[in-house]
């Protein structure tokens, strides 16, 4: 095999047609495979079977002396908030525990900045003529859309080795409309960069304009390592702390990906003060998150050591997925020189740029052939990829069979799409 | 005993004395009770421990083909939904499951309402200049506070013995900025009245200025007698559509009184096109609630018919707590006429009106005296209660014997405050 750009146009022809009567036969196959989703496979939801045994009885309920199956505690189990400070190197009474979405303790810090303000805020950001918010990019839809969803326009951010490209970002942030900034700091969601600690301390330094800066650091793989020891991870409220922005920061990560998908408990981190702002507001919404499935979390993980154990098991799980993905594109892909891809260490994506112009079309030839993954241009501001190139993978759901099968089907699909692009066909 | 009003000033000089007296002797106890809050006792959660064991292994963990530990339906599990259906009396799909608090999804339909607008706004009601809401009174704090939160003005509609004026409430609605009225139709909090079959009649066939009115239902005490069998309600979707106002409602319930206080599942119930609206909404907040404690609760509480059976045991816990309330307020208050309260068959409160300006020094007093109190005033807008009158006794949390001792130190306190105000003391 030699690189598409080397070939001649009868070469490629040939090459066209061969694609074709691949693709057509994938087609024949009539799959159901899907690789949209950061889901978990069932192999893994099986490693936390233990969290449905851990309480049995009553007398099991109780943190202390608190019933975890009456009202109150706003903020979480004392043992909860304490486990959650474990894991990312804060203090408990820096942390509210949530009920079984991060992304909703997300968008109710927007939400609120949005109608009440945050505790800096001049003014609550609805009452602003406009509100900016940078999305290094590719990143994740979920985030970029919360804040879409309440009228703020989206600034692309480039992504670097590093993380987001501090340059810009430093030189954005100088406009007292840019509000905040999405961050995924480890494993990023898709690229799986890890952002260097130099892009840590800069995010965490920033000399924003605007007095209410919203650094939103979904620690969503902090554990999430499946090759390779664990990877220790500044605590950004310190960090931001020694960096005279203390009130800059809120963190947030759950236990989606390590117990039970969309019914973990989640974590909300921050300074004291923006943790009493928030509960503040938060009483006003409900009035306390499901205390028992926190007790549950707890007896089941222990503590941070533990987690990493049970990550482990995970790791074996995502393993063998992830290399079957790279294999193939290393094997079919790589020497025709149509794309790129990182080659993660954890976290829940492989991120591919394929040849510009053609991310819709191979995902169109997928869907097709009964492959469904991410949209194409779903890791961009408003899903539009400038250069229509990014595509998520995401590897986790199906069993490494299928993943053979449905990566066999996207790899033909890349090479008919280029292959048309070339051809223009 | 005679009424205080037909007492002499010596007469009223002997009790005082007596009355202070006892104050004293209750203040050395140094009790520490708390009749604050709905909250179930020990004993009541208890009669659900077989929640914590329903669920065992991972193949407990499906509905049908749905994996209830990873990602996905939002509206809720399948069996969830036709679980609150069959409560509710409504379909399915005009239903979502929550997470563990009705609260939280009360809060987020009105913030929705402010930040995006309902299924029929003209515009967002952070968009209008003024924006009024009708809170039959006394009520429930927290609703009031919802809308308090988001800049609503509100209005104190009275409390007649079927439910809210409904007169004045007709007349209300011809304003065009009144947004909506909060409802507890069974059990009023903290009155225990259920509306009558007309007023919910009346109430579901306004015809409102605003054509995004929103009848906020919250039945949060649907299947909650203690005393007598169940008493059937009407399907107020069905009862909004027959009216010609088929998207005006939205109902909400949870089983925190039926299992677990803040760790049960809650339900949003409205017409299908309401349901779908909101769906698009929430999209945008979380990927799905809790569906393994969905699924725990329907096979704990399987139906309509069982969850009734389970009521039962409460009623068995909660009917001599109510009925210790009342004896003590018959006995000790009644022949002294300084206050009337009603005599509820479900629910969890018992509502009393003391003598015009006496409510807040009555439970000053209860205070000084180690016990503690839903405060004076919150059950109506803005914490003021014009009278100064209405106090909400919450006698679910301390066994019998406790609420004997609170019940002695509050009709003490009582009679202290009135004799006080008589005197001018």
């Amino acid at each position: 095999m030699i690189p598409y750009a080397e070939m001649t146009t009868e070469m490629l022809q040939a090459e066209y047609a061969a694609a074709k009567e691949k693709f057509e036969a994938c087609k024949s196959k009539s799959l159901k495979l899907n690789m949209a989703r950061g889901k978990p496979s069932k192999v893994q939801l099986d490693i936390a079977a233990e969290l449905l045994t851990v309480i049995q009885k009553p007398e099991d309920c109780f943190d202390g002396e608190i019933d975890a199956r009456n009202y109150g505690e706003l903020a979480g189990l004392p043992c909860a908030r304490a486990y959650w400070a474990d894991v990312l190197g804060c203090k408990p009474q820096q942390t509210v525990v949530g009920g079984s979405a991060s992304l909703n303790l997300m968008f109710d810090v927007i939400a609120r900045a949005y109608s009440h303000g945050l505790l800096h805020s001049p003014r609550p950001w609805c009452k602003e003529e406009t509100v900016k918010f940078l999305c290094p990019s590719p990143g994740y839809d979920r985030h970029f859309r919360i804040t879409e969803f309440f009228g703020a326009e989206l600034i692309t951010v480039p992504m670097t080795e590093e993380g987001p490209d501090m340059d810009l970002v430093e030189k954005l942030v100088e406009d007292s409309s840019v509000k905040g900034i999405w961050c995924v700091p480890k494993y990023s969601n898709p690229d799986g960069i890890i952002y260097s600690d130099k892009t840590i301390r800069r995010l965490a330094g920033l000399k924003a304009a605007a007095p209410d800066f919203l650094l939103m650091w979904d620690n969503a793989y902090c554990v999430h390592e499946f090759d390779g020891e664990f990877i220790p991870f500044a605590d950004i409220i310190s960090v931001c702390e020694e960096a005279g922005n203390p009130d800059m920061v809120f963190e947030f990560a759950s236990t989606s990906k390590i117990t039970v998908a969309g019914g973990g408990i989640s974590v909300m981190a921050a300074s004291e003060a923006n943790i009493q702002y928030m509960l503040k507001l938060l009483g006003n919404q409900t009035i306390s998150y499901d205390k028992l499935n926190q007790l549950r979390h707890v007896r089941f993980l222990k503590d941070k050591a533990h987690t990493l154990e049970i990550m482990k098991r995970h790791a074996e799980i995502m393993s063998p997925k992830f290399a079957a993905v790279t294999d193939w594109l290393d094997r079919e892909i790589a020497p025709l020189q149509i794309a790129s891809w990182n080659d993660p260490k954890g976290g829940y994506f492989v991120s591919l740029n394929a040849m510009p112009g053609t991310a819709k079309r191979t995902l169109a030839l997928c869907k097709e052939a009964g492959v469904t993954m991410t949209d194409a241009g779903a890791t961009f501001p408003y899903s539009k990829d400038p250069q229509d190139s990014n595509i998520r993978i995401a590897p986790s759901l199906p069993p490494v069979a299928e993943l053979e099968q449905a990566m066999d089907v996207f790899c033909t699909c890349l090479k008919v799409a280029a292959l048309e692009k070339m051809l223009n066909i």
